[in-house]
C-alpha cells in the first residue's frame, strides 16, 4: 500500500500490513482505535465514510464497516441515523488513555488532590501530557516524520550498534558522548554562528530539560523569571517546576519588550527567549533590542535562556546570528533541539552553557538523569558528521519553503478575517483575528470546533494573556491540497461564529 | 476449581487459576500471604500439612513445598522441626502514634557565590558525574556488560527500526508506550510479586529520575525524607535537589530502623528505602520492619519509595516479595531499573505508582522530559516479552553466583581485618573493619591506595556516616582470577596501613 494519509481525516494509514497475522479488519479497528485513544481523533468528530476509509486503507468496503461495526461494539465510536459514524464522547473505561486529559474536568477526589505537592497541582493545571499525535492539518511544532530518512537512520544505528568496544553500554558521561558535543558544536556555529568549544555543549533530552536544568543552575526557588507573553507554555511549566516566578513580558515587532521586563521586575534571575522566531507571533528579534537584552542581563547578573527551536529555517531575508553568537559576556544559555528537527521521538536536544556554569550544568544533569542514551547520541554525531543533517536541513527547507508559499496562498481566503503575521521563517504562522470586526471571536471555541472537524489549530490565547484571539497554523506538514481543504474547514468555522 | 475453604484452615484456596500467567507456586504463596497480613491466619497459627494443602488447591505436592519455602524466605512462616509449619510470631507490632520532633532550621550556606544557584552549589558537593567505567574489581553497581545479548538486542533493534508507522518517530506518550508498561508490569507482578496494572506503570529513564519525580509529586520544597544511612547517595541528591530535607535514619541488620526515623522527625513525607538488599549493607529487610514501616507510612500519610535496584539476585533462599507487593494501602512507590541488570547506556527504568498518584507522575514526567525514547522502548518491549530478559536474568543469575562464590572463598584472606556482610543477594558486598584492630583504619585513604593500584573498591564512608569504615566490593563483574588479584591488592593495602 502506499504510504498516505486518509483526507482531511487524521487516521494515519500508513503501513496496515505490517502487523503479524491479524485479519485486516482488526488491523483496522486497532489504527483507528488508537487515533482515539491517542487524542488525534476527539470526542464527537466525524469519521470519514466508509467508501473513503476504504480507499484510503486499500480495502473492501465492507472490511471497513466490520471494522466499524467491531469499535461500534466496543463503544470507540457511535452510529447517528443520517448523519454518519463519530468518536464516542465517552470513550470505554478499559482503554481510555492511562491519564485524564485535561480537557476533561479531573476528577481527583479531595482527599487525594490532598497527598500531592503543591507542585504536583501546579503541574496538574498545565495543558498535559504528550499524546501520539498524527500529522494533520495544522498541528504546529510537529516536523513531518515522513521526510525524514528513515533508511540512512537505520543503517547508521545498524552500524554504530554494532560497533566493538563498550562506549554505547556502560555507563556514559553526563554531559554527553564526545563525538556528539564536537558534531553539534560545529553545526551550531556553522548554522547559528554560535561561539562555543565541545566542552561548552550538554547533551539533555529535550528543550525543556535544558530549560529546566538551566532554571536549576541559575536560580534559586522565588527566583523570578522573564517570559515572552504569548509564548511557549512548557518552557515556562519547567521554569514554575523549579521553583521560580514567572513574569509575563509582553512582545512587539522586534522581540521580547526589555524596557516592559524592567518595570516588571528588573531584578528577574533570567530571561527566556526565542530570538530567532518569536513562538508564537513569528517576530525576529531586531539586533537593537538583542543588544537591550544582552545589556540588561549583564547589568543584572541574570542570565538568557536562547530557545533556537526553529532557528535553522529561514526562507527570506538572511539569518541573523544567535544571540549567544553576539553576547560578549557569558549571559546567554542557547538551546537547540534535534527532536523538532529531525523527529520527536528522538529525544535529544543540547544546551551550549557560558563556560563558568558548564561544572554545575553537568552536575544537575547527572542528577536529573545520569545521562542521555549513548548509543542514539552515536548515531545522531555519526548523522551530523557524514553531512545527513545539512541534506536533510537543505531537503527539509526547500519543501517547507514550498508548503509555506502554498499555505500562504490558499490562506487569501481568511483575509477577510485574519491577519497573517510574519511567516519568513519556521513551521508555523500565527493569524490575529481582525480588530473591529462584527463581534468577538472567541479563539479557543474557535480552534476546538475545527479540531473537531479534523484540522488541528492552536488558539492564540493558549499561549498566554493577548489583546486580540487569533490561531496559530503548522504549515510544515501540511501539502497545498491538504492547506487548502484544511483553510477551508477553518474559514467555515470562522464564518459560523 | 470448585469454592472450598481448607480444611482447619482459612486460606480462600477460591479461583487460584485465576491469576494471569504467573507459576502456580507463587499465587499459593500470594494466598497464603495475604491470609496472613489480612489477619486471617494470626500468628504463631499451624499450617495444614503440605498434603493437605496440595488437595485443597488441588496441584501437586512439590508445588506447595516450594510455595512454603518461600514463605520461609520471605519470614512469614517459620518450620519447626517434627511440630510442623506456622505463622511467623514476629508479627509487627500496632504502634503509637507518630512521636513528634521539632525541625531544626534548615541548613544556609554560609559562602554566596554569586552565579550558581544555592541548588548549583549543592549538587557541586556531590562526588560528581558519570565517567565511563572500565571494568576493573570491584566497582560496585556496574553489571558486565560483556554478558549482556548485543546480538539479540540488536536484531530486535533493526527490526524494530525497520517497522511502519510513525509510533518510534512521532512524539511518544510521557508515562511510557503501552506494549512496554505492559510488559513491565508483568515481569515485576512475576518477578518480584508487585501488584499492579500497566496504567500504573510510569518508564523513566533512571532510578534518579523516578527518585525526583517522586518526591516532586508527593513533597513540598522544605518537607523531610528519610534515606538509610550508611545508603545509596544518588538517591539522597535526588530528594536534595527536589528541594527535600534529608533526615539520615539508621540501618540494622532488620532493614532501616523505622523507630528511630520516628524519633528524628515521624513527620517525613517520604522514606527512601532498598528493602531486597539494603545498599550498601546487604540486609534484607525482615517482614516485621516491612510492616513497621507501611504501618508508619499509613499513619503519617507517608510514601515509601522502594528502590528494587537489584531485587533480581538472589543466591540463597528466594527472592522475597516486594514492599509493593504487601502494601495494602498505596503507600509505596516501586522503582526498577533495566540500567542495572541489562546495560548502563540502556537508560530506562521505571516506576509502579499508587492509582491516585498516577497522573501526577505523568505531568512530572511530562514537564521533565517529555517522554522516553519511543524506539529503545519497543525495543525493551520485545526483549521482554520474546523472553529474552528472563533468559539473560537466569543465565546472570548462574554467573553471578558463581562469581560470588569464588569470591567468598578468596576473600578469606581479608578475614583477620575484615567482617564480610551478607552476601546472599545482589552485585556487591560489604566488609567492615574488625572492632579492636590495632589502629583505626581509614576506609577513604584504603580505597584511594585499592583504586590507584587498579581495584576499585568503594569506602563505606561514601554512603554516609557509619561507625566502623569498611570497603565496597561489587563481585558480579570479577572472574576468581579477578577476584584473587584484586583481593591480594586490598590485602597488602591493608597490611600497609
Amino acid at each position: 500500500m502506499s504510504k498516505q494519509t486518509s483526507s482531511v481525516f487524521s487516521v494515519d494509514v500508513t503501513g496496515l500490513d505490517g502487523a503479524e497475522g491479524q485479519p485486516t479488519y482488526i488491523r483496522i479497528c486497532d489504527r483507528i482505535r488508537s487515533a482515539i485513544t491517542g487524542g488525534a481523533l476527539v470526542p464527537n468528530a466525524r469519521l470519514p465514510s466508509s467508501r473513503t476509509l476504504a480507499k484510503d486503507f486499500g480495502v473492501a468496503r465492507n472490511t471497513v464497516d466490520e471494522a466499524l461495526s467491531q469499535l461500534v461494539a466496543d463503544g470507540y465510536v457511535i452510529r447517528r441515523r443520517g448523519a454518519g459514524t463519530f468518536v464516542a464522547t465517552h470513550l470505554p473505561e478499559r482503554d481510555s488513555p492511562p491519564v485524564r486529559t485535561k480537557r476533561a474536568a479531573p476528577a481527583r477526589p479531595v482527599a487525594e488532590e490532598r497527598r500531592l505537592s503543591v507542585r504536583a497541582r501546579e503541574l496538574a493545571s498545565y495543558p498535559g501530557q504528550y499524546r501520539p499525535q498524527i500529522a494533520i492539518p495544522f498541528t504546529p511544532s510537529l516536523p513531518p516524520v515522513d521526510l525524514f530518512p528513515r533508511s540512512i537512520w537505520n543503517r547508521l544505528l545498524n552500524r554504530e550498534a554494532a560497533r566493538a568496544g563498550n562506549d554505547y553500554w556502560a555507563y556514559g558521561a553526563s554531559n554527553g558522548l564526545p563525538a556528539l558535543r564536537e558534531a553539534i558544536a560545529a553545526h551550531a556555529s556553522a548554522l547559528r554562528a554560535t561561539r562555543c568549544a565541545p566542552d561548552q555543549v550538554i547533551v539533555v533530552t529535550s528543550t525543556q530539560q535544558a530549560v529546566e536544568l538551566a532554571a536549576k543552575v541559575i536560580a534559586n526557588p522565588g527566583d523570578s523569571a522573564w517570559v515572552e507573553t504569548p509564548g511557549y507554555q512548557p518552557a515556562q511549566h519547567c521554569l514554575r517546576a523549579a521553583g521560580l516566578r514567572v513574569i509575563p513580558v509582553p512582545v512587539d515587532e522586534q522581540g521580547i519588550v526589555v524596557r516592559t521586563g524592567r518595570e516588571l521586575e528588573g531584578r528577574a534571575r533570567l530571561a527566556y527567549v526565542t530570538p530567532a522566531h518569536q513562538y508564537p507571533l513569528g517576530y525576529e528579534m531586531s539586533l537593537p533590542r538583542r543588544q537591550e537584552l544582552l545589556d540588561w542581563a549583564l547589568q543584572s547578573d541574570a542570565y538568557v535562556i536562547e530557545d533556537d527551536y526553529d532557528g535553522d529555517y529561514r526562507y527570506e531575508g538572511r539569518p541573523i546570528a544567535s544571540l549567544q553568537g553576539i553576547d560578549a559576556s557569558g549571559r546567554v544559555i542557547y538551546v537547540g533541539s534535534f527532536n523538532k528537527i529531525l523527529f520527536p521521538g528522538l529525544r535529544i536536544a543540547y544546551a551550549i552553557v557560558p563556560r563558568p556554569l558548564v561544572g554545575a550544568f553537568v552536575d544537575a544533569k547527572h542528577v536529573a538523569d545520569g545521562h542521555t542514551m549513548t548509543l542514539t547520541q552515536g548515531v545522531l554525531a555519526a548523522f551530523i558528521t557524514e553531512g545527513h543533517l545539512a541534506r536533510h536541513l537543505r531537503k527539509t527547507r526547500t519543501i517547507y519553503d514550498e508548503r509555506r508559499r502554498a499555505f500562504l496562498e490558499e490562506a487569501r481566503v481568511l483575509a477577510p478575517v485574519l491577519d497573517l503575521g510574519p511567516a519568513r521563517a519556521g513551521m508555523h504562522v500565527t493569524g490575529l483575528f481582525k480588530a473591529g470586526g462584527r463581534k468577538r471571536l472567541n479563539d479557543a471555541a474557535v480552534a476546538a470546533e475545527c479540531c473537531r472537524a479534523g484540522v488541528n489549530v492552536h488558539p492564540l490565547s493558549k499561549y498566554g494573556a493577548v489583546d486580540r484571539g487569533g490561531l496559530v497554523f503548522g504549515f510544515a506538514g501540511a501539502s497545498r491540497e491538504a492547506s487548502r481543504r484544511g483553510l477551508e474547514v477553518v474559514r467555515r468555522v470562522l464564518m459560523n461564529n
